[in-house]
This record gives structure tokens, sequence and C-alpha cells, in this order.
């Protein structure tokens, strides 16, 4: 066995400084689980199909888990010159109970290696987000539930548009998330196949069993097409694509929150224990955690665009780009899994100044629009009811008065009935929207329940 | 009715320089015949609701009808004053049935509009893409076909790495397409939404009925909540995504073609009637149609891009940077059907040079695999298969010959039986890698039979 | 003369779709001045080096200019047949004068051609965002004069910070908008270089004269090597940066103003001229404006990356992806255009509400890092200063105390002696922030001063 | 002393889940012989200007250095409760010298503090990528020299196109790499101006002296406006963005490289020790090293779309999103040394075919334009001649005939004179494109002449 396991052809040592270039054994290591794990699997098959005998297969698999636990416990050197965790664990195995140990890599590339550990870890770790997504869905469907009764300012272009219900309010990002729920199981279907057994792309002239392997492996479907199996990277890229627009989401939560948290809004107070301080500013506390995931947004469109510009124009079938995909990949996953993780801290930490959220909800002539509807509602065609409502605005901008500063007699000189003045609240206001999805208590009240019954499903 | 139709509370004329920059209609024109279809519904909705007459709801579904009329043929002008479609079709109605076009917006916000729109649009371009992507698929299935016996080189990071059919290697465009098509169709389930009905965000006062209106144009599902439906554009995003994926498969068979069809290569010919020519070089003809597929990779990037940014950190609910959702889209739509519309046709015009092809298959010990999983199954480890093969490859190498070249003696001085001489022709290794969707004429014409009978199902 | 001008060598026309397909005239029409600007100088230089007579030089001369003329005066036909406006030009020319036509395109190549109309295009263009961008920069300087005497809190995490001048605040957008203007004046350094005379890219047999191509067209430098000069479009990608960093620039601009603007804020108005309305919600004013520049920053970014893409991986010398290189080039030219051009009328219709900004100023405990560099110059250390502030400000915050709530007794139950009552107004802080480049009046003028001179130079 | 350096203002510890989430001390310790550089030059000046004693200022310098040596002999603690680099460095500077500790952080902030890090770092790593670029043209120029003899076919739209000098096209990458060397230089104008001094952003009430920081630091700028210091990341982007453009230029020399070492193309060898194999197939040898460039090109770009996607909208000053501008910094600098670090050493290991490169050169019909010119010397119009040369061409094509192939009497049918034989070699060709740029050997040993004397200036 020459030190390179792939050396036979070759007259001349590889130079050090392109061993270290392309070696990938400093990132690729975090995939030693799953790897050891195909590994393992690849075995059983081997013997069941008679490719190797019961005596190896036992060997071997005895042999990984041992490595298995030596990684795990930290006991495992890792080098460059063993380039990658496949090989490092190939070698390592050879020492440990030599010539058996060559029978492991039988009709297996790297190539069908690789792409099966990378799924079996992106399998694993979408589980994972999926709980904290959920987790975090809970929590703004708790806020929502605490605070149903806060009337608060509804924004267009930042400025005030219509009361709605702080719970309606908040309740978008529930609804944004479940989106990306139902995104990441759609990537999950093309996550979920199995690559081993395309060989290097061609498959193998030894008698295997792919079917097998899966089933072994817990794969729904087989990556049916072996030049296939090796070259796409198409269930990393919409993972990548995935994760950049629920950051996006969250981005937008943050912009909201920091906001929020500022003494000009100040709609919100946030316990210190998630603010920071300022090395230099004595008095400062500041919203750190929705700014560094706001900041964060970056990261994950960064990755999409780093896999995406990577696969650009590759021939088939497996290039040595494509190495690069593990990095962005595991950057995305340790980025969607922070920021949903700390999230819920932060959020159960943000108290409502409900007071000042049910003042300010009615400023703005946030009604105006009931008041064009209730025109409407009286035959009034709705362009002329805003046309008038408008006018009704100007005229109390220009006297500095708010609808409620108005009498019945203001009301009439623009044509409007009496029964205008009790139009003009913002609790009320959101009560009348009761058209479906709007922000009236009884459909808020209603998504509340429905989404309580499909996060608790 | 002032000339805005939103002007009421205004004291002064909007400036020309800013009413230039903020219109859309120089872009969301394209939208006309959605947002009148969408205009009909909508009022056919408000008489059923008897939020108008029967009378009015007649007068204005054959305003707008003639009005999408006069869009079709070209007569109606657009201008940068009246903003952007919704408000240009709103006023031509006023011109042409007076007041009763002021009840079409009743209820109803260019919020809530503009999501209807692109939602049809996409809706329908979606369906488009689909059919031009199995057209793509059918046109590759016809080539496997035509070309089933042909045995190529396959091709690991750009060296000779065995032998497969070529019919194997086109076939994995089928499978990359064939993501593309369950992703559009994963895609579509959330463009499917009907977002109208939430007016400006909060809902209305009024008593409309948003489950006629998904009835009416073909909806399967509402976006319920009303301020998620107009702050969304997941579904742009999402649609953005799935085209720069799309376009990433195309970019790759484009290099394939392209080099394929370099002197160097001379893998295929390219009729003429696809190529073009040098102004200046008179004996050139250039594949320009894969090239610019391959450049047109980075424009679907660029769109994807663009949306994901626009999308950061904004606050519920609309934002005007929305508006700039639309060019992205259209360009994506657009790029995809054109490269989808035209790669057909050059794909009709490549020919294969078959005898090359065959004749380069075994170049470069492709077979090389295939001698050591012969030692594998006679019992040698594949470990040390492989370097006895290595360095036979080296011995060939060195001695500056092929495998063809050895005799059995060679064979036997590095411990190979005299079988091996059968093993060394390409052909013959395709026909032994019968392994699940490896490169076996059996294989391979199970998978040609299946892509056609998904493609023609 | 076949009908295209490359055709000798080919047995078959075109396939329409791939012609359509293929064809740039859509969009390339726009530099059709630049490139009859380059064919005039082309033919002189051809004239003088002898390679043409003065009679052909005439000839084409005065056809080209009355192809100028049709095409400023719209009469000139564009026809996707005629692919691209050099050939659109060169075909009309030769209707014009008939066979000295022919030898407008000796010694050249659309490859070099091309090059050179994008960088005369870029060098105007560039010029010109140069103008708007120093527009801009007066503008804010304005600005910054007119308020002067303002105090406003300063933001750090969106959080009072340390009160300061609202000219200082605002003046950051003219130091950053300089920044742009150097970037984009060496960005010119490598656009202002003459690609004519590299031919297709390895140069003629021809006895051209460079430099003089140069000198006639106005170029500083030419760009020497024949192959880098028809592959490079690097003077393209810069050009995108520095438009996505412009962009990044006026996104944080808008970002402020629309804060700003909003009623929470309150620390501008907004004149009517420069705002518009909701088509539902009658009291609707929104500053569509700097919402719309902070969206169209996704744009550049998008041109940026679409750009950067296509030229991924691409082989030497000229490849026809790169006819991909224009669209994204002229949207950003066209979006910084825009932005630039509609700004300085947004903020001229901005008005500060002084008032306001002078009294919040000093809310937060924004001297908090005064009080602290008081102790300091009284010997005792920053971070003990810090902590003893830092007490005294949660103090004030269980007790809802500001600062000039406190009497001497409470600042010296904490350490501070009787001097520091007089150190609580934001307007005396500001006055005390005298160190370079602070916010203290006198370095603020100085600032505005240096500012006014380098615009006005 | 609190355990947070800023804890006093707080009532709540902060939650560990929190303290995890913002620390950045993981990877800003990179920034730490940086940060004391630049906090011995702080207090430096704090004595000079008489805001510490000398005393303060030796016992802070020596304990700083100590720090130094602890962090380079890895004895050095770092831990998340530390927060950065900046408090984890005082906090240990306070356990060694006690009390004087506290007077480091005066007059500053981490705001200017981080900015001071990241620009002496940039400043530094500039410098290395500038020398490393450097060797890498040097090694072009080598390969060049070397190979100045070697004709091979030139290509556009990889099709034969025109013979060129081997040294001829290599030089381009020389000329790419010549304008990142310029493009690096321009930044770095804008990386080396000081921000420290410029507090949290609005300056000190101490008497501070910047410029003397400035000399102490070797800048030779200052970042005079003490608002924009701390909120500008511009010098980050712009150094991404040029690592962006190097690593695309990298990733056209590799896409060469690899195509040119494929057995169709076989232009190059390529020695053993840079080459790598398969775990497979035991013929392989890849030429990964550029295959992982043309890959890690994504990364370059993935991480100037992180960056800028992080600016895009922050409110001045110092957000907490700008803690993430070093990764994708760090990461980037990383790319382009290892890239730039092992390419020297595989170009070295690589060798030309030149009598494969020779005999290919007049592929093609590659010398049809000399032809054409020849025609236009003897006054035929260019695009007449082109047309008679296609002909010519399409006759070779039909009787598969080279132009070598033909007799006088053939060319004299297609109105060719008898000299035309003497035209149709490739070296020939390339002798007579002597235009200024061009491929002949006069002008590319200028060429190189030049380079030379720019690279050892």
């Amino acid at each position: 066995m020459t030190q390179k396991l792939w050396g036979g052809a070759f007259k001349e040592k590889v130079s050090p400084v392109v061993e270290d270039f392309t070696a990938s054994i400093a990132f690729d290591r975090r995939l030693a689980g799953y790897d050891i794990e195909g590994s393992i699997a690849h075995v059983m098959m081997l013997a069941r199909c008679r490719i190797i005998s019961l005596r190896e297969k036992n060997l071997i698999i005895k042999g990984l888990k041992e490595i298995a636990g030596e990684i795990k416990s930290g006991k495992f050197r890792f080098k460059a010159a063993d380039e990658d965790i496949h090989l490092s664990v190939e070698k390592r195995l050879h020492r440990k109970i030599g010539e058996p140990a060559g029978k492991l890599h039988t009709a297996r590339s790297r190539n069908d290696q690789v792409a099966l550990d990378l799924r079996l870890f992106l399998r694993d770790e979408i589980g994972n987000i999926l709980k904290l997504t959920k987790n975090m869905q809970k929590c703004i469907v708790d806020l929502a539930e605490q605070n149903i009764k806060v009337v608060m300012p509804g924004f267009t272009h930042l400025q005030h548009a219509q009361p709605v219900l702080f719970s309606h309010h908040i309740l978008t990002y529930y609804y944004m998330l479940q989106r990306d729920v139902e995104r990441l199981k759609d990537c999950m279907k093309r996550v979920d196949c199995l690559p081993l057994g395309a060989g290097a792309f061609a498959g193998t002239t030894l008698p295997i069993d792919r079917m097998f392997l899966a089933k072994q492996l817990g794969f729904s479907n087989v990556c049916e097409h072996s030049i296939d199996a090796v070259s796409d990277r198409d269930f990393a890229a919409e993972f990548l694509f995935c994760g950049a627009l629920l950051m996006m989401h969250l981005s937008r939560l943050s912009e909201e929150l920091i906001m929020w948290a500022s003494p000009e809004f100040g709609f919100i107070e946030i316990g210190d224990s998630v603010l920071t301080g300022s090395s230099m500013m004595p008095q400062k506390k500041n919203p750190d955690v929705p700014e560094l995931i706001r900041g964060k947004c970056g990261r994950a469109y960064g990755n999409l665009v780093n896999t995406l510009t990577m696969m650009k124009g590759l021939p088939l079938s497996y290039n040595r780009d494509m190495q690069e995909d593990k990095e962005s990949l595991f950057d995305t996953v340790d980025t969607l899994k922070k920021a949903l993780g700390v999230y819920p801290v932060f959020l159960r930490a943000v108290r409502l100044n409900a007071d000042r959220l049910n003042s300010l909800a009615g400023e703005g002539f946030t009604v105006a629009t009931d008041l064009a509807e209730h025109l409407v509602a009286k035959g009034v065609s709705f362009r002329e009811a805003h046309e008038r409502v408008g006018k009704l605005v100007r005229f109390c901008m220009e006297n500095r008065k708010s609808f409620e500063d108005l009498g019945k007699e203001d009301f009439r000189s623009f044509g409007f009935g009496q029964e205008v003045v009790k139009l003009v609240s913002a609790a009320g206001s959101v009560k009348r929207k009761k058209s479906l999805g709007g922000t009236s208590p009884g459909e808020v009240r209603r998504m509340l329940r429905k989404a309580r019954k499909t996060l608790y499903a």
C-alpha cells in the first residue's frame, strides 16, 4: 500500500503545497459520523451480495465503530496528507484491521460517497431546522395570544395606514415561516435520495444492491441515474435558497423589532438579559440580537451565490470544483440554527408598551378608509368617497385637528352623516374588518387557533 | 375627480420628476390582461355581495372588456402620469362609463391588486415554462434514443474516466430538468394563492367574499392572512431561484456542447442553420446559441439576487421598494422561455461523430476500474486491485502502450489472468455496468422507457 | 453580397429562431452614436494609413453621418435579421453608397468594435454620473448649512447614543459619495483605453495606426495586448461595482429619511409635491422616492452578480456569452442617473422639525459619555468612570428621571462634583466634541468649507 | 469592576445564549496583533496629550506586549463571555496591571477600534496579495518566454480562429493580473486611512491628537469625519470586489488549463507532483488545482454579495450587523493567498506539447483572414474579400481539403493570385500580425520586455 490510496499510476510524490491546497479534511471531518454510517451500510450490502465475506464485514464494521468512537472522543488525528474524511477513515481502518480494510471501498468512489455524506448530513439538519422553526413559530403565536387586545397602527410605506391588532401584525411572521417549513419539506424530497452505488459515475460491474442500501440508510428514493447521482448539487443549492429566504424573513422581523425598540417608536421594552452595552457610552443598551440576525441575512445570500456560481458551466460528471459545496452549506446550516435558536430567547424578553400602541393606533387618520367604506355602504362610489375623505383629512391637517376633534357639524359640511362620529375609534375600526384574514378579533382568533393546531399537530 | 385618483388630501401637485421616477406603467403594462381579468372577477364578487348593483357590474365589465380590446390592438395610450397599469385602466374606464367606474376599486387596494396580477401572470408563465421544459426533455430523450449504440469516454475532472453510452451521458440532463419540473410545481403551490380581498393590508369593513374570488379566478388557495397577502414576495423569489437553477443546468449542457464542437474534441457536428459567422474571419462558424445561454445564466442569478436584496430588512406591510419585483421576474421568465424555446432547435441540428466517440471511449485506460473489479471478483481486495492496475497503467504510460497493446504475458507479469484480455474493450465495459442506473444498455433503455412514460403521460 | 455579411462559408440559411435569439439589435442600438463615432475615426485612420483612398473615406464618412441623422430622428428601421448595431449600420451604408461601404470593416472585427462602443458609452456616462453625484453632494452640503444649529440625537444600534449636529450627521453622506467619486475616477482610468485595432483578437496584417485612433477618439491609453483588448470586461464589472456601492449609500440615506418621516420619528416634514398617495387609504402620503431608491439597490447588486457570473470560467478570447454585458450595464447606468437625478428634488422638499430634534437630542442620557470623560479629565480611569455613570443611569431609569431632573445632591451621591450639572445639555455636549472630525460646530463648519471647496473647485 | 466592562446600567446578567450568539471572539481573535498595535499607539497618544501619565503609559504598553506574547505562543485563553478581541485584551490587561488598565479605553470606542483593526489587517494583507500576484505574473512571463516559438490556434467561441503565439495567448493573463494590481493599489488608498479617534461616532471631549495616531500607525490619511469613520465599510466591499475579479481571472486561466489537459486537447502535460488520483479509478490523474481555484471563484463572489447585502439600508452610525464584515473578508484574503500561492507551483509543472500546438495552429482555415486582408491590400473591399474567402473555405470543407491541399489552380478559380500559396502557413500568419499589441514575435517580445520591466522595477 502506497501512502496515497490512489498512487499506483504516479511517478512522483504530490507536492506538499498541492496536498495542502486540495485537502478538505479541515472541514469535511464534520461529516465523519455520516461517512462511517454510510460505510457500515455499504459493507452490509457488500456482504449480503456476497462481494465480501461475513467475517470481513464484521471486522470492518467493528473497526469503523471504533473509529467513530475515536472521532467522537477527540482522539482521532486528522492530517492534510490524508486528504479528506473518506481516506482518513479508510487509512485508519487499515492500520486497525489490516488487509480487510482494503475491501471497504469496493464498488464505491469518493464521488458517490461524498454525495451520500452530504445528503445524510442535510437530511438530519433540515430535520433540526424544521424543529427550530416550529419553536420560533410557537413563540410568535404565544406573543400574539398574550397581546390579543392591543391595537396598533398598521403601516404601509412606514406611514400610519390602518389600525390593526398587534396579534394580527405579528402573526404575519408565522405565515412567512410556515412557507419556509413547506419549502424545506419540498426540498427534503430532493435531499432524501440515495446516491451510493453510482460508483465514480458509470455504475459498477459488481452485483451490488442499491435498493438495500436505500432501505438500510432510510432513504425514500434512489438517485437513479448514476452520472446524475454524482454530478448533482441541486439539493444543496435548493437548501441554500430555503435558508436565504428564511433569513430574509428574520431580517424583516429584526428590522421591525429594532425600530420598535428605538426611543422614537417606543413600541416595545426589551429585558436587560438580551441586550448588550457599549464600551464607551455608559447608558447604552442595544438590541444586538436582531441586528446580527439582520446582518447574517447577507451571509445566507452569499452562500447561495457561492454555490450557484461554482456550479455554473460545469461539464459532467464530477469536477473538483464541487468540493467547494461544503463550507457554504455548513455555514447556512449553522447560521439558521443559531438565529432560530436565539430568537425565541430574545422574543420572550420583549414586552409591548400596550398603552402607547393603543393610543397611536388612531393617529394619522388611520380610520380614513373606514369613513370612505362607510360612504360606499351608503351608495357613494368608492372613488368619490376616497376624494371626500381626502378633503376632510386635508381640512384636519390644515387646522391641526384629528378626526376625534371634529364635531357632527364639521362632518356634515363634508357630507358625512352624524353616525360617522362613532366610526373614528381605532378599536372600532379593527372590529369592523371582518373580511377573511382581516384584522378583526374574530378572524385573528380563528387564525391563531388554526396556527396552534398546525404547530401542535 | 382630481387628476390623481388619490389626490384629495394633497395641497400641491406631484413634481413631474417624481412622477416619472415613481411610475411603473412602462413595465407593468405587461400585466394589463391579468389586471383586467382580476377586475372583472372583483366586480362580479362586489355585485354578488350586493356592494354594487347588477347594472353597475355589467357596465364596468363591458367597459373593461373594451379596454382589454384597446390594449390588445395597441390603441391604448399609456402615460407616466397615470402611474401604473391599475390606475391607467381605472381612468380609462371612467372616461368610458363615467361615475360607475368609481365603484371598481371598492374594497380593494393596489397592494392586493398588484399581488394578484403578479400571481396570475406567474401562474400562466410557469405553465408555459413547464411545457417548454418538457419539450426540451423530449428532445434529449430523442437524442439519447437515436444514438443508443454510441459509446463515448465518460469524464471526471475533464479526464477520461470510464466508457459510457452517449445516451446515458445525455440523459443526465433529462434528470436535471425533471427536478426543475418538480421544483416549479412545488413553487406553483405557493404561487397559486389568491391575495385579493386583503385590501391595503388590514382587510375591509365591506362584506366581501374571498372564496368566491378564488373560485372565479381559478386559485386553489387563498393567501389567508391579509397583511401577509400584500407583503409577501416569496413566490417571486422562489420562482427566480427555480429559474436560476434551470439556467445553471442549461449552462452545463452548453459548456459541454461548446467543448464537443471544438475541433479538438470533435465529438459533434452542428448544422450551419444554427451557427453564426464572424464579421472578420471568413471561415468561422460559431455555436452562439449555447454560448449565449451559458452567458444568460448570469442574468438569472442576478435577477434572484436583485429580489432577495430588495426584500432584505423590509418592515411590514407594503413598501414601495416592492415595485422593483416586476422587471427581474419578467426578465427571468423571458430568459427561460427564449432559452428553452431555442435549445430544441439547436439540439436537432447536432450530429454525433459516432466513430470518433466510439474509438475514443477506450482511450486513456478507461477500463482500468473494470480490471480492478475483475480482481475483486476473484477475491483480491479492492485497494490492492487498484494499486496493481495503477502500476499496470504506469507501465503502459512509460512504454506508450494501451491496454489493447498488451499481450497475455504482460498482463501475467502484473498478476492478471489471461481472461483479462477480453475485458479491455470499451463496449464490453459498458455492457458489464449493470448496476441500477449504471451505463449498461439494459439500464439505459429502462431509464429511457421510464422517461418517455413520464413525458408522455 | 449575401444577406448575412459573413455568409460565404455557409451552406444553409440561419434559422429564424436562432436569428431572433442571437440578435442584440433590440438593445445595442443604444450604442448607435458611439458605433458611428468609432467608425468615422476608423476610416480616417484607414485613409491616413493609405489602406483606403481619400475618396472612399469621404464617401463613407458622409454616409455614416447621414445614418447617424436617420437614427437620431427615428427614421432608421432596426431589424433582428441585421443582428446588431454594427452590421445594421454597415448594411445601411451599403445601400446608401454601394461598394465603398465594403471597406469600412477593414482591419476590424465586431470583437474590438463592440469593446470600443461600450468604452465610449461608459466614458460618457461616468462623466454624467460624476456630475449628478456632485450635484447630490451640493444638495447635502446645502442641507447641512441651512440647519447648522440643529442638534439631534446621534444613533448607534438605532438607540440614542450621543448628541450630534444634524449637519454633522447628514455630512456623512457627502463623504460616502466623495469616495464614490474617487472610485469612479479610478474606474475611469481603466475604461479610458482604446481596444480598436485588436481585430478579432490577434491584430492585423494591415499597417494600421492605433495611436492615431486613440488620439482621434480622445482615449488616454491603448488596450495594448490584442487578445486582452477583446476578452476583457473588467471595466464593466468595476463600473457595476462602483454603481452597486453608490446605490448602497443611497439606500442608507433612504432608510434614514423613511424612518425620519414616520410619525413616530417625526424628524422631518416632506412637501406634498414629492409624495404620492394611496388608491385605497385617503389620508396616505408616502415617501415613495427613497423607498424606490432603497429597492433599486437590489437591481445594482443583481447587475453586478450578472456580469461576474457571466465572465466566470470563460476561456480566451471572445465568447458570445459576452454579449450579455450590455443590458446590465445600461440598467445600472440608468438606475444611477434616475436615482441621482430625483434625489436632489426630493431632498429640497425636506424640512427639519428642528424643535423636536433639539429636544430629543438630550433624551436617553446621551451625555453620559461626557460625564465619564469629565471624570477622566479629573483623573478617574475611564473604565471606572464608565461604571459610575452607568450606575447613575440605572438609578435614573429606576426612578424615571433624566439627568436634568437630578440635583447636585444626587450627583454627589454617585461621586460627581457639582460642576456636572452644567454638563447635561445636549447643545453643550456638542460644543465640547472638538476632536478632529468630531461634532463640534467648529469642526463641522471646517468640514463644510472643505467640502464646498472640493465641490466648487 | 463588573464582569462585563459595560455593565453599570444593567439590572440583569446577559443570557448565555445571547452571549454566545453575539460573541465575535471565535473569529476576531485573528485581529489580536493589530488590536494591540493600535492600543499601543493609542496610549502613546494619550500620554503625549497628557490624558494619562507616562507611568501609566509604560505600564499599559508593557502589559500589552506581554499579552501579545501570550497570544502568539498560544497561551492566551479566549472565551465567549469576553465577547471580542478588544475586551479580551482589556480584561487580561486588568488582571495583569490592575487599575491603570482602566485607562486604556479612554477616548475610544470599540466602534473606531474595530475599524482600525480591520484596516491595519487589510493594509498588510493587500501588501501580501500584491506580492503573490506579482509572483504569479512572473511565472506567466517565464512561461511565455520559455515557449516564445510555439504557435497555437487562437480561439473565439472555442473554435479555431487565427494562429497566435502561445506566449501572446498566455500573456493575456499577465495583463488581467496587472489590472488587479492597479485596482488593489487604488483600493489601498481608501484602506489606508485612520479611523481611530472617532470615538463611538461623535468624537470626544478629550484633547486627543489624531494626526499623531496616523503618523504612529503609518497611515497616509485620516478618516476625517467621525460618523463616517465608524459607519464606513466601503474599503471592505471594495477589497472583496477586487478579490472577486482576481478570482474570476484565475477561473478563466483554470478553465483553459483544464481543457488543455484533456486528452482531446492534449495541449499540455502536467507533472504528477501537482495532480491527484481517484479512489476508484486506478488510471486517473486529475488537475484538481485549477478545478478548485475555478470553484473558489464562487466563494469570492459570495463574500462580496454577503457584505453588500449586510450594508444595504443600514441607518447611521454603527449597527451590530457590521460585525458580520469580518469572516467574509478573512475568507477572501485566505482564498486569494492560497490560490495565488499554489498556482505558480502548478504552472511550473506544466509542459507544452509544442509539436501538437504548432501543427494545430493552421487547422480550421485559421489563415482565412490573412487571405482576405491580402485581397484588401490589393484593393478589394474587405467585405468582398471576406465573401470570396468564405466561398473558398466552403469549397474546401465540401471537398475535405485544407488550404495547404489547394494548388494555384484552385486558388485562381476563386480569384486569388498564385502568391497566396505562400500565405497559408500559421507561422507566417503570426509573423505578419505586426499591428500594435498583435501576435507577431516582435510585438510579443516587446510586451514581454515591458512586463518584465514592470515586474522587476
